[in-house]
């Protein structure tokens, strides 16, 4: 049994997308990062750096392991059960380039596009401008590689995609007025955000956790 | 043979130690992006986010294999040559969990820290305080885990040290003055840093390119 530790946010939502993609086992801990939960030390000795989301893998050989950063769950869970990320090979090296470039690109710019551009009660239009436009050139990017491929490492479905889906969706949501703009001139993201969205695992993993 | 495009930032440390520390054969490449030599043709054909690092494997079976970002570029070559990352089990998942916390955190917080409070002449005084105070947990999460284990994943040197290695340095050259208060209060990473950059191929890594 796996134990989830999460919150109603883009990088909450891709473990539990993973989850139920591989369809095995697993129990929901909800850390309501609204009420600082993720300091608690119970949840600090899971999670060292005090963010969501964060597992414990209770059956793992020599006792429970806990894992923190959702590239890392993402990349564990692959490799425990031998599904979207290829063991070897290019295939394998592609979905890891793009779940890095999700992981140190496109999840860091639209978030801190969300806190100037969207939460801070305080603007600095200096960091929406950078910011606006770091995320605009990331989609371009990632429009133009699904304008060539149907998922973002080519052919198959792979954990880069269910690491950009949570945040893409959510820049169509609650940043659409200050990328009003960007995703209008996005085709082909438009069309992989369908694609990827039909999926049966990815809707109910996006409504992990139910509160 | 690799041919590693790069340029003399923190990113485009990282494989260049890497490649130093398995004594592999590699070749150069610079790629100026102060001269905007990232949007050429020829290396958005290997890097298509326009962003240094990258590498080609030119001896990869099927022909040469372009792989970018460098938490990518990291894990590839430790599998190829299967050092500094095991091969499965809970250190290889210590590893990929600071690589991770590495990419998806410190590299853009420093970096988004090195613009604001450096490098922009307009100034946020908004934008600093939020990059200096992200700065900060993140040097403080890492303090407290090098207070306990020689190295960020445990007793073993990995790609999360090679990862981490560069951004903190330059934490301490270019963002000493806007990170002065932090850096004062953090023991265990001076001690790691000293550690780290004693290896020679460390070294040796953060010379290149040679220009």
């Amino acid at each position: 049994m796996i134990t989830l530790y999460t919150w109603t946010t883009p990088n909450g939502r891709k473990p539990a997308i993973m989850l139920e993609e591989l369809g095995v086992p697993y129990q929901v801990r909800a850390v309501n990062i609204g009420k600082d939960e993720q300091f608690a030390p119970s949840f600090l000795a899971i999670a060292p750096n005090n963010k969501i989301p964060a597992i414990v893998d209770e059956d793992a050989e020599g006792g429970p392991l806990p894992i923190f950063e959702s590239g890392a769950i993402l990349t564990y869970l692959a490799e425990k059960h031998g599904r979207f990320l290829a063991p070897s090979g290019r295939a394998r090296y592609k979905a890891l380039e793009w779940l890095h470039w999700q992981i140190g690109g496109l999840g860091p710019m639209l978030g801190q596009l969300g806190f100037f551009g969207v939460r801070s009660k305080d603007k600095s239009p200096l960091a929406i401008d950078r910011f606006v436009e770091e995320s605009d050139r990331l989609l371009t990017v990632m429009d133009k590689q699904l304008a060539s491929s149907t998922y973002l490492a080519g052919d198959d479905y792979t954990i880069a995609d269910i690491a950009c889906y949570p945040w893409t969706i959510a820049a169509t949501i609650t940043l659409k007025d200050v990328l009003a703009e960007s995703l209008a001139t996005k085709p082909s993201v438009h069309r992989w955000l369908q694609t990827v969205g039909e999926r049966p695992a990815v809707k109910r993993g996006m409504t992990i956790p139910k509160l």
